[in-house]
């Protein structure tokens, strides 16, 4: 399989798989399962990833790692705006 | 900054973010905040990045998604156990 291809397909279900998770976090307004230290974490190391998919020029690692920290910045927003709606 | 260290650096963080979200769930098992279908769309994607590094003869990239793919396997399970408990 074209590594490309293969790579596009990975970073496209890896973005995909943030979205339902923004989304339910923004229609339910209820973040209490939710780890706010896993978000900052991850935006950090996403950070990294886009960081080496620069260096090594590797264009589906840039673009899914870059949207994937946009997402998870949204989360990490939310997360402080509904924290206090936890039960 | 060397490649293999960064990706080192940033396989290591994105690894750790996802066990928080592990311990947290089966600390209060309650996993009604969190989405299955984000979930299993990660498992998918995931192993599509260990089949992308297995090709490219990235170890960065194989172990941290590796790794990615076994905790998210865990918190699959998880999810079906205490489903239930959601209020």
């Amino acid at each position: 399989m074209n590594e490309n291809l293969l790579g596009i397909a990975a970073g496209i279900l890896t973005s995909i798989s943030m979205l339902p998770q923004l989304i339910k976090v923004i229609k339910e307004k209820n973040v209490g399962d939710l780890s706010w230290i896993m978000i900052l974490i991850l935006i950090l190391g996403l950070s990294l990833w886009v960081w080496y998919g620069v260096l090594k020029n590797e264009h589906p690692i840039i673009v899914s790692n870059a949207f994937a920290v946009l997402v998870n910045i949204c989360l990490f927003i939310c997360y402080f705006l509904y924290k206090d709606n936890a039960d």
